[in-house]
């Protein structure tokens, strides 16, 4: 649910040459079955109605797109306004102690084995432009990239939509049986065979071994699924 | 629910010096409180009986818990074999290939406006020791650092179990009520003070302005919940 990672990692794997609305896409919607199922599968077990069952996988499915979504929004923004502060304050330290950040500049290379003369070199190359000397220490020094602040807001709107409608799959098979169990047997069989689908595509995206990928996400998914039933189900009794 | 980022997330804010553990658990329980809460809401909205809420939201806890906390272990593995993958073809490209990792060093600091004699000093100094250079074209090339595969596995584990806890509390009202209105005022109100109070040491965790993270933190709660009260009630009367 840490939506400000999420849209971090869209973002990473924007830059992987993937197309990031088919990424955010494929994201959202496999995430967006897991939970839904898993907690339709939970009460499937302890109620008698069909309705309570879909209420409450589109009350799920509203408080998890919403918080992934706003949460995202506002992570990007966050994230915009920390790099423009750290920016701000980089500029400032060359700006007003340049030779404490040449001794930064030479220590980051001293790591790698080079010798003081060659330290110097670099140093006094890159204080030559103050605009690339901290470009460089930004993303040497602190690792942050110029965020994408239309992106971020994009990727949270993107994956919190695709939430929803992976959300809705596994809720359907409840429309069209008579008993939650009913019910379960057909969600269980659609869902799991579209957490493999979306599984396959979102390693495919992510960079990851593709089957490899969607069987895990398939496990997680049947895993959540059947602890749910049975711990709600156990719970119900104790009720 | 993309819980490999957030493994990663919890790994950088490791390195801004905070506790990696109180980290995750303050993470873990403001991201808990709000779908479970919001869930809870929703369905008080819609169902006549504390007892549906409650075994709806213990699903909902289950299904999130399992799916964050196996969801990110997995995805620590993940994160371990790329890294992995990507050093060996490192050494093999640094072995097999050094002109063009040579011309790929060069190239890193002619963005940055170095002249053609000093990125020859920097790639030749870089190119006598081959685990110094295979560790900065891993960091600069890629973007890639060494990552902790038991760091991810427990920073999982912990943020999974203080889901369950933070989701717990919106639910506690529903035990001590006996109409699901009753119990939603209670909650909302315990839960709205609990999402300030994790918002704000979250954000102090995580380098934001604590205040101000802490409020977004609740309009997020607030959001989710009003949006999947009047959504879940609506649904309901069409049902």
């Amino acid at each position: 649910m840490n939506t400000k990672a999420i849209v971090k990692d869209a973002h990473t794997e924007h830059h992987l040459g993937s197309s990031a609305f088919i990424t955010d896409i494929v994201i959202g919607m496999s995430d967006g079955l897991t939970v839904p199922f898993a907690l339709a599968a939970g009460l499937s077990g302890a109620v008698q109605s069909n309705g309570v069952v879909i209420t409450a996988g589109i009350a799920e499915i509203v408080a998890g797109s919403i918080a992934m979504g706003l949460g995202g929004y506002l992570a990007g923004k966050t994230e915009q306004e920390h790099y423009q502060s750290e920016l701000k304050r980089e500029y400032d330290e060359v700006e007003n102690l340049p030779d404490r950040e040449k001794t930064e500049v030479r220590q980051i290379f001293e790591q790698y084995g080079f010798n003081q003369s060659t330290q110097n070199i670099i140093a006094d190359e890159l204080a030559k432009d103050k605009d690339k000397w901290v470009d460089f220490m930004m993303k040497y020094e602190l690792g942050l990239e110029k965020p994408d602040a239309n992106r971020a807001r994009n990727s949270a709107a993107t994956i919190g939509i695709s939430y929803i409608i992976g959300g809705l799959i596994p809720l359907t098979a409840y429309f069209f049986t008579s008993t939650p169990i009913n019910g379960l047997t057909i969600s269980a069989l659609l869902t799991v065979i579209c957490l493999f689908i979306f599984g396959y595509f979102k390693s495919k995206v992510t960079g990851q071994p593709p089957v490899a990928g969607a069987l895990k996400v398939m496990f997680i998914g049947i895993t959540a699924a059947a602890a749910a039933f049975l711990i709600a189900k156990t719970f119900n009794k104790i009720l």
